[in-house]
């Protein structure tokens, strides 16, 4: 019988409380990325640091500094860092969550109100936040709650990092986390993040790599202001046209890269990593489903994963500047600019990769032979994060899934990037361990986000075997 | 000694009440494409109405039905239609114009309120309207009034059509125009309309040439819902790559239409046209200045005239559904819809350029292989339109010029379209002249919209003489 049987038993007597709670704070609009939401999400920080104050944890707010937005500065949402048990006999695990989400709106096509969580007939918690990052964030306290109401010991000292700006580039916690490292997280001996998700809908995972991503900018200035197309189409040189042909330059229409020399940095695919993919939970037909159409580009699910996971790829995302509303309007527009990105995968070099593709870019638009003027440049950029999956972290995290489900999970990477990843493993030199509560189609940052309830309890299970499993570990 | 020297002199009398005027009705936000403002461009036609019922026309306001606009039913604002003399004796003139204004708000980077005229130290009067076409709509009525207190007898028999959707697309005029032939408008000698700006910005000119406009969206529908570029990029057919390689196909650098047969229908130059285009006040530098930066693309004067007025052009306008704010995004947008746009000469066949345009791009897309869905489609066009300059209507108004401002006008064509100068060619079977009062760099539909001063009370008197030469005509 599971040690930890009485805990599991009251996770799933307070399963409505807990759905409760999500609900409350699903009802906090806590959009980082609006003015007018900077209250709603200074709200949720605090929020958190007094529940974990009412499970006896000590906790301290850092102000990250201001910024710029709408024309206003404002105070930066804070980062509730905390600490929860403090015996040197024990294991150190920091945790790290937002508690910001993503700005939603009903117009937007969701079927409900975005900000009330609604569960509907398939037992899933719709809500914006529900999975990214709300529950997950929420699960650590309520796991720490129900180790205390079962009457058991909570088994390592948690410390918790949570900030409020996560969807807008996490502004200000790079410098928290560098000089909170030999201060509050002092001590710390590995990593846990659970903001990210499961490879499929049924199979629970752990994560031990991500690709990175370099943004890049293409500006093209042409006349000084808009112009109307009557009165000038066919006398200046355009710069949508410009774009538009450098942008049909990045990428096929299968998605291969056609800069020189991008995929020189690209590691080989072993035998080991051959063999690694086989078995995961993972079928295209799935993956049509929630695409609604058949737009997958391989005829393999190891290829489709492989460019997932371990191939760079090149994405258009749009154009600043252009016309871009319903209807018709006959603008030449007069300065515009063409947003890419390039995911990175181990072992390209990113000042490399910002090199080759803004050389490549001006070499083309010099063909070219316009007048106007072209700018590339590389916006910024996240590294790529690649960790061993052998690490007595990820065997914690293993076993502890194993308990609460019955399945081994599957060990994956994902396509995505999680920049904070990184920024631990290097300040405080500790293995990170990237734990998913949500499934594969939660739709994070889309409308109907969602949360399975089976995904939200059994997380909270997890995150309570996963403790445990860490204090009998070798770390 | 010019017989109408008594008006002219009213005209220079009232010059500061006609600015006045022009404050007057630029303060009301006649913005047609707003809901919000529909109350004001309703207020605005009424403001007409009162204004020559008050000089002694007969008036009335025609309901062209209703539209929905933002989620809402609205009446569409009336046209207002008048009836200034009827004297069978006299020849009938009927004067097209239009109240409703752009939108225009201080952030887009005006230097005033643009609803509020401003004379700024080069004598222009600057504000939302000014030149396109509330001048020009006051004009006329100046022009009657100033008659009227010179003493004159107004020498035809005026008929006015003043709409309230021009810059909406004439929601429901040409309706009218077609009910109004036999009945308001019968007995018509000659169309004027005033909506177009000179060549440059010194000398007048009349216009007897525009391009049509056909207008054609390109919609790549991809997966259902976006998607994260993190997660999905390398994996799924993206439809902005495919979009954007299509786009590319479309026009050159240079503005050369890369569309299979496109200049089949293009009418070959005469001697007698390459003649007409020599001693035009046209200079690259004046253009360039206006620019602002030197992206012309000929090298010659001419070339570029040809191509704004009797060349077809290609402009893509801008891309609905891609991500398009300031920042950065990593999104996969799932459906996207590009925006271009072909300026049509005679005598190209518009059907035939919807035809091998649709048909080249559903080439090209079938080319591409892609498992996205893409659909080509004309969205709206209008004809192109060209009268002879040597129709006595042209003649009575190159006459009016002389008188005023001892030139002969330059006698021009304008690149963009004016749809229902075509309309009233062939609903009432007249011949249109296209008058203009403002100059090259008014800034119609920009930021910082302008009306010389000159332009306008000059243009009254134009107005004026206009009349008077119509009576003497031989139509």
């Amino acid at each position: 019988m599971d040690s930890l049987s009485k805990y599991y038993e009251t996770v799933e007597q307070d399963k409505q409380h807990y759905i409760d709670r999500l609900s409350e704070i699903v009802a906090i609009p806590s959009v980082s990325c609006s003015a007018d939401h900077r209250p709603d999400v200074v709200r949720m920080g605090h929020w958190l640091k007094d529940q974990w104050e009412a499970l006896g944890a000590e906790t301290k707010l850092v102000n990250p500094g201001t910024q710029e937005l709408e024309g206003k500065t404002l105070d930066l949402p804070p980062v509730v860092l905390g600490k929860y048990g403090n015996d040197p006999a024990k294991k150190t695990l920091l945790v790290y969550g937002h508690y910001d989400v993503q700005p939603a709106l009903k117009e937007d096509g969701w079927s409900t109100d975005p900000f009330k969580l609604v569960i509907n007939d398939k037992e899933q918690m719709v809500g914006r936040g529900s999975t990214d990052d709300k529950g997950p964030v929420l699960g650590w306290l309520c796991s720490a709650e129900a180790y205390k109401k079962a009457g058991l010991e909570y088994p390592v000292n948690l410390k918790f990092c949570f900030e409020g700006m996560e969807e807008s580039g996490s502004e200000g916690l790079e410098e928290v986390i560098r000089d909170e490292a030999d201060k509050w997280f002092k001590g710390t001996d590995v990593v846990c993040i659970s903001d990210n998700y499961w490879l499929g809908k049924e199979k629970p995972c752990l994560t031990y790599g991500l690709r990175g991503v370099s943004y890049f900018y293409i500006t093209v200035q042409g006349p000084g202001a808009d112009l109307h197309s009557g009165v000038f189409g066919g006398t200046v040189h355009e710069p949508m046209t410009d774009l538009v042909n450098l942008m049909s330059k990045l990428v096929d229409v299968k998605g291969k890269i056609l800069i020189p020399g991008i995929y020189d940095g690209v590691a080989p695919v072993t035998d080991e990593e051959h063999q690694a993919y086989e078995g995961l939970e993972f079928k295209h037909s799935d993956m049509e489903d929630d695409l609604k159409h058949k737009v997958i580009v391989h005829d393999e699910e190891k290829k489709t994963l492989m460019h997932r996971w371990r191939m760079p790829s090149l994405s258009l995302h749009g154009i600043e500047g252009a016309f871009y509303n319903p209807g018709a309007k006959t603008v030449i527009p007069a300065r515009v600019i063409g947003k890419f990105s390039i995911r990175t995968v181990p072992n390209m070099d990113r000042a490399e990769v910002a090199r080759i593709t803004c050389k490549y870019l001006n070499e083309e638009f010099a063909k070219l032979g316009s007048k106007n003027k072209m700018t590339a440049e590389m916006a910024h950029d996240g590294p790529w994060w690649y960790s061993s999956p052998k690490h007595p972290n990820f065997v914690a995290g293993a076993k502890a899934m194993e308990r609460v489900f019955g399945v081994q999970p599957d060990l994956t990477r994902e396509g995505g990037s999680i920049p904070i990843t990184i920024s631990f493993q290097e300040a405080l030199n500790c293995n990170v361990l990237l734990l998913p509560m949500g499934s594969a189609d939660d739709g994070a940052h889309s409308i109907n986000e969602k949360l399975n309830i089976r995904n939200f309890i059994e997380g909270i299970k997890v995150f309570g075997a996963y403790v445990d499993e860490l204090s009998k570990a070798d770390l």
